[in-house]
């Protein structure tokens, strides 16, 4: 292991650090206003959701790592506490990085990148059309973390009026994690699409105590062929299997031509696991 | 557009609404301990790092949406204010996700979860051995954000130690993307890899202003063959073709063969993008 103490590093090594294991983050492409009426849109990543009742977000438009100098967004936020966050998508993803650079106040990130800007219906910045899901906020709070380079803000919202791009809805009107096709911010110059193959499902454990990892025998949390992953699926279980099922599970042809080979026997759990068979491959374990 | 007022809708729809909306969330597990010693553990995806000097991190254990109940993390920090953040990857979804039941307070994720605790050195919460990441934190505050289920609770942290598996370094040290192999949550059991082919990389613009979207002709800013992504990208540029690099473009005889063909000098102008040619693209579309 490598020990980092993060006061005894450069900052900017630590930061980078930080944004290589903090992903991947999602993108808020942030749209406000100062008192002279000039728009300013930029890209954070250093945003989430954090609790829906009331519906609140986090942003920080962080102290810059360059010359400790403050984002307009930040400075906007403090004299006008509204804004829009939008969300990223595929589509935009050039635009947007394009705006992340430094213009000066009076230049409209709307035009530098090429964005549509349309009103709001309750605060004064405006939503980028093009973004899937665009979501006014009024900010409650501003918290400064620090007064250093890179020290961040945290800018903590609530979400009063949600628009959605209908295209991105399932027909049950449901947002469609395919086709919103967002991206996620990572370390370097990175980002990740969070559709098509890069998705995967694991079904939510529920309520109900599972019986855990920890009720298997010894020989199977010690296997060199299942994977823990394969051992969390099998602690996932509600409850143990019956005699009846590790009967039926253990008469299996299949599982008979074994003969007791304890690599064959943990490579049929894994296929059965694979096909979500986890009784079965759990009974034959047994 | 669908339009959604938060007040007008139930806090569950507004609740899967906003998880499909904001993502791929980076997933805090989180390691804390009560008065008494129990250990807890438990996967967070409302979660995020905010600045780097000091580095902060945020995650909200927020008030359960089936019952308005607290979490044993939300009551451990209270009381303890320390807190271990280790990141997910691939290899570790389904136990973590296993741990995110409702345990009693008594009974140790680590051991349902079957991961391996290992002591931190600055704060009393364990590690995760198999998290290739683990930040030992102090918990500086927790903001309640509501009484009413789904509430969210902002801890947040600053990270005093951190601790990384040499697996995932580059031999320059720094966090290789695709080793750490991390994941995001998404809405609905949805969760993306960020690695191998989802990674891609967006060169940063940096400080110096870019020309923008608005520099390109009218007929190129509404192509029907030219993408937003594309824009973006011959926006990025620091400085237009100078003349020399537009009659080189333009002498050169694969771009004399499309003879004026708006279409088709669209569609080269694409190709030239795509292999990372942004001046010569530009100076055929002027």
């Amino acid at each position: 292991m490598k020990h980092i103490n993060p006061k005894e590093i450069p900052v900017p090594e630590l930061f980078a650090t930080l944004l290589g294991a903090t992903a991947p983050r999602p993108i808020a492409y942030v749209s406000t206003i100062d008192e002279k009426g000039n728009h300013n849109l930029a890209p954070f990543s250093f945003f989430n959701m954090f609790g829906a009742n009331p519906p609140t977000i986090v942003f920080s438009p962080s102290r810059k790592g360059r010359d400790n100098t403050t984002k307009h967004t930040y400075e906007n936020v403090k004299v006008i506490p509204e804004a829009v966050v939008n969300v990223v998508n595929f589509d935009m993803v050039h635009q947007t990085s394009l705006s992340s650079n430094d213009f000066p106040r009076d230049v409209s990130e709307f035009k530098k990148a090429g964005f549509t800007p349309i009103e709001s219906e309750l605060v004064k910045p405006m939503r980028v059309a093009e973004s899937p899901v665009q979501m006014e906020c009024k900010v409650l709070q501003v918290i400064e973390t620090g007064d250093l380079a890179s020290a961040g803000n945290l800018v903590i919202c609530e979400i009063i009026k949600i628009h959605i791009n209908e295209n991105v809805l399932t027909p049950e009107g449901k947002i469609d994690q395919h086709k919103i096709n967002l991206v996620g911010r990572l370390g370097g110059n990175y980002y990740c699409r969070a559709s098509g193959s890069a998705l995967f499902e694991v079904a939510k454990p529920g309520a109900t105590p599972s019986i855990g990892v920890d009720s298997l025998p010894e020989n199977v949390k010690s296997s060199r062929i299942l994977t823990g992953n394969d051992l969390g699926q099998l602690g996932s279980l509600k409850k143990m299997p019956t005699q009846d099922e590790i009967k039926e599970a253990k008469n299996d042809e299949q599982y008979i031509n074994l003969k007791n080979d304890e690599t064959k026997i943990h490579l049929l759990a894994q296929e059965l696991i694979a096909q979500g068979k986890l009784v079965k491959a759990y009974s034959i374990l047994m």
